[in-house]
């Protein structure tokens, strides 16, 4: 409702210029601050930030200890509140802010993203990650801001370990290692263009907007060049212990989890110089350092205080065992990043604790895939993919019968590859990793996957992300699953109303890190010699140097889920002919697996050769470039019985191993089944996607296409799952 | 960082006092602009509220359409933003802000938990909800709130149907029926002592603080009475088809998603006369209300412009499909209430609507758990219970071996009651509702449930509230399940980890309806006859009445998940004849169902009494009133075992029926069987319980429970489920 007529007009104008004059005497700018810097004219009203921020004396160098001595009540946490004054200055609407984080390691890599979540969830400005990882976490976060897709954030990546040397020279014992050191060399790290970034421990969780951080740069004088929070507890004091040496600080110290720092600045200033004396200097007397970077951070400020700018508490509030971070908090209301700085992390023991814990488990179960909103009112330029994708999904037809079908084939599922600490297998010729997908249904089934399974394997689980950590604690739980390194679990989040079970399986196959692959379902248990009577057959039969094929491993049911597991073909045989035991899908639909021939293979002594024939679905060993499945099809049906059509299409032979056996164990029938079953709808889709999948199979292959043509046109069964 | 020293501290109070003055200067108090509106000095720059606020002229009367015409770039857009202007005074910390909510009905009930969540996530002050309700809504919500147990929350139930009789009269067009058109009565349903209200539909979700709303108190002059949010579509305009005769309103009238009510002057004012007046006068010449409470509103408004304090536009953004709300926010930063005021809610067509419906999916999908964190700096009473509950937690021992079962035992779920509409049955003496518990794994059975058992169930789901909505939309999907309208589901929502079946059987037997109940487990599948036999078996038997019995189902399994289901006892006992089906658990834990005795019940025409014996858990028909489950026993084990004994030991004569039975589908094994197998604190741990089981046993019964010890004190079988 804009005032009209030009006397209010007019009125409005003049009351926009005094609020324009006050404004820059109140709270001046860059001009105003450095104006009475250089006259140091300390405490006159025309240049402070407001009592949001910490005084610095004229001198530059802070009062010890001055934030969080004194009396409690009226201390620094009064001082720190944003209700109290009036908010430094916002950067403008659009800006694009640079957020940069040292991150290593499968652990590290979930850590970040919870802090990105937080980020996200509160952010207004268009964000650049600037990300300083090693191999596993780079491996780990592209993926996942590939297939994140988030607008208005841009990443870029930097290689931690070509920066190690000029870091590895540093006796350290904090439990960062190495990679905590790292930000201590960002200045000649980042882009030379890059002025300001705001630094982060992967271990803090924002509570607040980031653009209220950016916007304390807009305080710093013409020589501050780092912006820090004061260290919340007695650390640098020196006083913890006897004997307990801390390197040097001013006062308390400043704490390192969240930094301000002024690139430009730095490099005109000879950072690179500066903290390699200093640090040089005082492990003359001292024998490492204990907190990383901080203790160099520190003793560099010690010697140049007037580097500093303190920023508000309430910017790093820290949760260490003795942390005296309640003195800068006095209301929830006032909390703007949180530093789990102790190595107990979420079990740290503190009096607000529960409410911290409560703001970080919001973030660690959010559901990532609503980050992917619109920054809307700031252009920007869509992330790789975007478009495309949301072209043609904009095609869609949403009167369509198979709408659903549709729209969750184009879905682009976020992937967090290897969720969990992974060693990759060692290199061998013939070695084969398990390859499943599954939700958390079947968790109950990775124990005794793993005690039949011995060797690697890739698995994709499907889940949203409170239940990614469910089942990180029930891996946790397990110590038959802990101590497996050799398996590499990767979460596809949920999205859509139907399972997406080929976009799974393609994510755990392009996983696998092994020459060969079994492609398995979660259901079944592998034959306990599977592992290694693979591997010999791989060899002896010279499986994709000299021979293109597929190796059957024929499949076996058993309808009771406490059964006495074969431990020999022998066996096997007797259960089979007792009845304990059927070949798979025996009563519902023996076609799968009949052209395996099970009666041949009662008798087999060597591999032998079966023909394709419709619906046959085995289950295959195969080299790992061997053809993807196709992601159209989503929910129940057909999915693994068009990768067996696309193999036969591709010549690869299909040979049976005579002493390889896998058991499907029973379960209650999917989801997904059950709506096959009941809607008609269902298999209309499900038929259309077949008529589609032949269309594409006759562009690729011609008329040897022809030969599917039946299979794909003969009505589907129900009973299948 | 307090300012240390004399110059500096006399600095920092003459900055504090400048502030003061221009804070008056500039944006005034009540006392400001009252001067200005007597004075009529309209353009000085004395009592704005700053450009935050929409202008009203000295008359008062609102120049028509005033907001949201003109450059949309500089439009009122750029005048509600909150970064252009000094915030509004906030109300002091602690301050309770008061809100009041009309709410009827299952699915209203189900919005304004979302709407609650949105508030509870940003709110800073202590609130206290006033909620008027039908009694469907009063049941789901004094439940869940009284579980939710949100400090700082106070909640007040006012009943609607007392209500109804003062705006009945109305003849109203819109959905939202006669409780759309309540809010108008609420200055004499609240108490009067409330002076200040905050009045929400349940279609608004938050995305800022509300206190921030309520600061707008603040700006109302002298006269005004309500504050509102300009209409953001052009229905009062008249304009939108031939002939359509809209409700008198100032320019395109006001939107009363979101009311500020003086109800201290509203009383003062004769509100209640007002109102009554206009509307029988404008009811006169128009049929009905379109809008229901709006069109009176706006009509009393029209008559009384200076009532009104129009709100920026930001607090009540409108998603209609034609809305203009887009000329009034620019940024996602400028959101602070969005009202889904469309019929079609989510599914309204808009150019950002995936950014607004992802902001509303972030709540509806929020684990409500994690908004019980403290509101701390503000003491505040704890809820009911709530003490006491922390004194128990505080007394366990974290190193106990069996800490996470006692945790989970105390654990207070919160519980959402007929999570979907529900019709409760007609009252029939001798009706049964079928009682059992589940999680998602198990949705499947619900069709064939619902096709097994055509009388009424109480059914408790454990779920995360992300689940809870992939159920609302499985069932929505499922034509079977939509057609129910006797089958309650009651979610109680999951926190711990284990599954606490007792609490769940609890919660489904408290909201059973009728006066027999079933408890039955969710895998069994109920011969097709049986609810009408169980019907005429408990009026033959007099159960209740003349016998205090439990009557026993035969329970059987069959390992096949598709199986021809039997329709007589003649057919189950060819099947269990041929091995197709078993007694349940045949091969691993009969004695669970030993004393059932199926020899006698393959040839008994009549009810047999049966005697209880160790490990009894036979699935019984019992008077409502029976037994609850016991809460300890909580993942696998021992849970209905439990029952059975306190059954027995209240004397509860055991009567087998010759014609019922009940049968098991497969399923795989549930992840706490699989703990309880591989855990061997797992076992010892419910030893323990069933060890405080017996103690309480002995204290209730006496020498009577010297009978059940060594049921109790032997060994558990690690296979059953």
């Amino acid at each position: 409702m804009l005032p009209r007529g030009r006397p209010r007009a007019l009125g409005a104008a003049a009351l926009l210029l005094l609020l324009l004059l006050l404004g820059f005497l109140l709270f001046g700018g860059d001009l105003g601050c450095e104006r009475r810097k250089r006259g140091g004219r300390a405490g006159a009203p025309g240049c402070f930030p407001g009592p949001l921020m910490p005084r610095v004396p004229p001198d530059g160098r802070l009062r010890r200890a001055a934030a969080l001595d004194g009396d409690p009540g009226a201390g620094p946490g009064d001082h720190n509140r944003s209700d109290c004054g009036p908010p430094p200055p916002r950067p403008s609407k659009c800006e694009l802010l640079h957020v940069a984080i040292v991150c290593a390691g499968h652990n590290s890599s979930r850590d970040v993203i919870t802090l990105v979540k937080s980020m996200l969830f509160y952010r207004k400005n268009p964000l650049h990650l600037h990300l300083v990882t090693d191999a596993v976490a780079r491996n780990i976060l592209e993926m996942l801001f590939h297939t994140w897709m988030v607008p208005a954030v841009r990443v870029s990546f930097y290689n931690a370990d070509e920066l190690k040397s000029q870091v590895s020279w540093i006796p350290n014992k904090h439990y960062s290692g190495l990679y905590g050191l790292m930000k201590l060399v960002l200045p000649s790290a980042l882009p030379t263009e890059l002025a300001h970034v705001i630094v982060l421990d992967t271990d803090v969780t924002f509570a607040s907007d980031i653009s209220e951080l950016w916007a304390l740069f807009a305080h710093f004088s013409d020589t501050q060049v780092i912006g820090l929070v004061e260290n919340q507890s007695d650390w640098y004091l020196g006083n913890l212990w006897k004997n307990h040496r801390p390197w040097p600080a001013l006062g308390r110290g400043f704490n390192t989890g969240v930094i301000l720092l002024r690139l430009d600045r730095l490099r005109q200033a000879g950072w690179e110089q500066m903290w390699r004396l200093t640090a040089r200097r005082e492990l003359l007397t001292l024998p490492a350092t204990s907190l990383a970077d901080q203790d160099i951070f520190n003793a560099v400020i010690k010697e140049h205080p007037g580097l500093v700018q303190p920023l508000p508490c309430v910017w790093n509030v820290q949760l260490s065992d003795h942390t005296l971070a309640e003195r800068c908090y006095s209301a929830a209301s006032d909390l703007k990043v949180i530093h789990w700085n102790s190595p107990k992390k979420l079990q740290v023991k503190n009096k607000h604790v529960e409410f911290f814990r409560n703001f970080y488990l919001t973030f660690l179960e959010y559901d990532g895939n609503l980050l992917r909103r619109e920054l809307f009112g700031c252009p920007s330029q869509p992330p790789p993919g975007a478009e495309q994708l949301q072209q043609a999904l904009a095609q869609l037809n949403e009167e369509d019968p198979c709408f659903e079908f549709r729209q969750q084939q184009l879905t682009v599922h976020r992937v967090h590859v290897t969720f969990l600490p992974h060693e990759p297998p060692p290199p061998r010729p013939h070695d084969v990793t398990l390859v499943a997908q599954l939700s958390m249904d079947r968790l109950q089934m990775l124990e005794a996957l793993c005690r039949h399974w011995p060797g690697p394997m890739s698995l994709a689980l499907y889940l949203t992300d409170a239940e990614a950590q469910q089942f990180l604690r029930f891996i946790e739980a397990s110590p038959v699953l802990a101590a497996r390194q050799d398996v590499a679990y990767h979460v596809v989040y949920r999205e859509g109303p139907l399972y997406p079970v080929n976009q799974l399986r393609n994510v755990a196959l392009a996983q696998a890190l092994t020459p060969y692959v079994f492609l398995s379902d979660i259901d079944f248990l592998p034959a306990y010699s599977l592992y290694d009577y693979l591997r010999a057959s791989i060899e002896q039969l010279g499986l994709g140097s000299q021979r293109k094929a597929a190796l059957v491993v024929p499949a076996f049911e058993t309808l009771h889920y406490r059964f006495s597991f074969p431990h020999s073909k022998v066996e096997l045989l007797a259960l089979l002919d007792v009845g304990a035991l059927y070949t798979f899908r025996y009563h519902e639909w023996p076609r799968g697996h009949a052209p395996t021939d099970y009666a041949r293979w009662r008798e087999a002594q060597a591999p032998y050769r079966v023909q394709w024939a419709a619906d046959y679905e085995p289950y295959v060993v195969v080299p790992r470039d061997c053809p993807r499945y196709d992601p159209r099809f989503v929910g129940f049906g057909w999915n693994k019985v068009a990768h067996i059509v696309e193999l036969d299409a591709q010549e690869y032979e299909l040979l049976v191993l005579p002493e390889a056996f896998t058991i499907h164990l029973p379960h209650a029938p999917s989801l997904d089944i059950s709506r096959f079953r009941s809607s008609p709808t269902y298999r209309d889709c499900l038929q259309a996607l077949k008529d589609e999948f032949h269309q594409d199979l006759s562009r690729h292959h011609g008329a040897a296409a022809l030969k599917y043509l039946p299979a794909l046109q003969q009505p589907q069964s129900p009973a299948r799952d």
